[in-house]
């Protein structure tokens, strides 16, 4: 059996994530990955490095390239240019421009024969999965979407702007009063801010006023002031050591009714002691399908919604019905 | 915008449950109901109820039907009569027997231009599909699936055959200890009789000795012999009263790893008070995805593995993106 061919556009933390996840996928091989720095600076071994510039040279050598950058710039201009000439797979998650994203590979990828699959990863992408699911079971309902335990990194780098502050970590926690509200199937109405609290774990610089920080991040707008919001002083060495991971994870919950008034209860819980390795895991999958479907005459964009779960696994379809179904 | 026309073949449980779900899709009608039974012996009002030896006169006037009977003798008669003439889903959930169910109606459905889908509710069915998603994105780990709290039927039955028994409920429970070992990632070895337990509330015959048919219980082979039972001893009132429902539910969870030994856990949980309601809910939605893949063309068999997530569910694809993904 010939291997899908993988590229990997972006060697970030996601990058190496990805290259983690296509070693685990006996059907596929990672042919290569495209950098915007000096290809010789980036430690890896065992696999093609080249500049992004060079891209179009492996037009023959590599099947699904997946791309890695970040949403705010990198993967707008990315993801249609690479799409000129490779399928691809993204992990777009600035929610308000989808509809532009997917407009822009969509016109791209029908144009050139080539397929692409934008916002994939665990939400958008799995999470996405369960509401949807959910909902179509189950139309008499609420869907709940939690997150956390987990680390943001927009949430830990506004408290690192604060002057004074040398380092520090933010943790999204789902507020376990909120959870059991919604588990009880009362159906509450619940804003971002009542589903979620925040905790902080600060390193200060030498002589600066640690009730003043705490204050200053308790009050910074949109980030902190509507939350319950916990900030621990911490040193330098304590958050290298215990604070060094990117673990994640969340909840989709939804309650539901039969015509009967009967309840039903559906939830979706993922724990990830590294983030961007299972986003990097789930992108990986998903290039398989890329791969299958553009082979089968599909072109243009499409979504997690639209890929059937037998695209994304590697065995049959007999041993497929034979071993999950 | 017209609607998906949907025919129920039997009417006992899962036959009320899929009409009750068809209530609340608005997209769907239920044209009507066919039985075995004198059609006027059901009670049913404001759809039509019919012979199921007349269910060729509705050609016309049904798009899918939702076959609701029994997987031991009904489904593998009737899936593939009624495919000759109409899409159809069915619930048929004898596992070994899944191959040849398939393989009969692949055969009908690509012969007469019709879509069966087989296999479809929460095991098999929800539960499925989480077990293929989880294995695709993480190949490195182990699945389990715990189904309960709920009532057996198959179970059930087993102790109202004992001597004595006047009528019994019997419910399938995961066991804690189970769940607890396979959350925390050691990936025990476990069997079916390892993950549950099985309480059983038993009413008898009066004069009945209660001690010998407790022991009897406890020692039926296959059903109770392996299984740590417990059995109450209640009277006929408060079985119909406390345990008179079908509530079911359960849970499938991955522990995993990424290639860095980073662990990823997975898991899905599904209570439902009443699980044909649940079983017809999801017959309903996949319903919609047959009747849209069969106007796209798809003839023949498929499962839930087959279906993309954006066909179970009635809005638009660009509702779905904005409002789901």
């Amino acid at each position: 059996m010939s291997k899908i061919r993988i590229g990997i556009v972006g060697y970030g933390n996601l990058g190496r994530g990805v290259e983690a996840a296509i070693g685990q996928q006996k059907d596929m091989s990672l042919e290569a990955i495209f950098t915007r720095r000096d290809p010789a600076s980036l430690n890896v071994s065992g696999v093609v490095v080249d500049s992004i510039d060079n891209i179009e040279n492996y037009v023959s050598k590599i099947d699904v390239m997946i791309l890695c950058g970040g949403s705010a710039k990198d993967l707008p201009v990315q993801s249609p240019a690479v799409l000129e000439n490779f399928c691809i797979v993204d992990s777009f998650d600035t929610h308000a421009k989808i509809p532009a994203h997917f407009a822009r590979l969509d016109e791209v990828g029908k144009r050139t024969g080539n397929l692409g699959l934008l916002s994939s990863g665990w939400d958008p992408g799995i999470f996405s999965m369960m509401r949807i699911l959910f909902e179509s079971i189950a139309p008499d309902g609420e869907t709940y979407t939690f997150w956390g335990k987990g680390v943001s990194q927009g949430h830990s780098d506004a408290i690192r702007q604060i002057e004074g502050v040398k380092n520090a970590v933010q943790y999204t926690i789902p507020r376990e009063d909120a959870l059991e509200a919604v588990r009880s199937g009362v159906r509450p109405d619940l804003s971002t801010k009542d589903k979620h609290l925040r905790e902080c774990f600060v390193a200060l610089e030498e002589g600066a006023d640690a009730d003043d920080i705490i204050r200053q991040i308790k009050t910074m707008p949109n980030y902190f002031a509507d939350y319950e919001t916990i900030v621990h002083i911490v040193t330098e060495e304590y958050l290298a050591q215990e604070h060094n991971e990117l673990p994640h994870g969340g909840i989709v919950t939804r309650t539901a009714n039969s015509a009967k008034y009967n309840n039903f209860m559906m939830e979706f819980n993922l724990k990830l002691d590294s983030n961007p390795e299972f986003t990097g895991s789930v992108l990986g999958a998903y290039a398989r399908a890329v791969y299958r479907m553009n082979e089968e005459g599909k072109t243009g964009a499409i979504t997690v919604f639209d890929v059937p779960l037998s695209a994304i696994n590697p065995a049959s379809p007999e041993e497929q019905r034979e071993r999950m179904l």
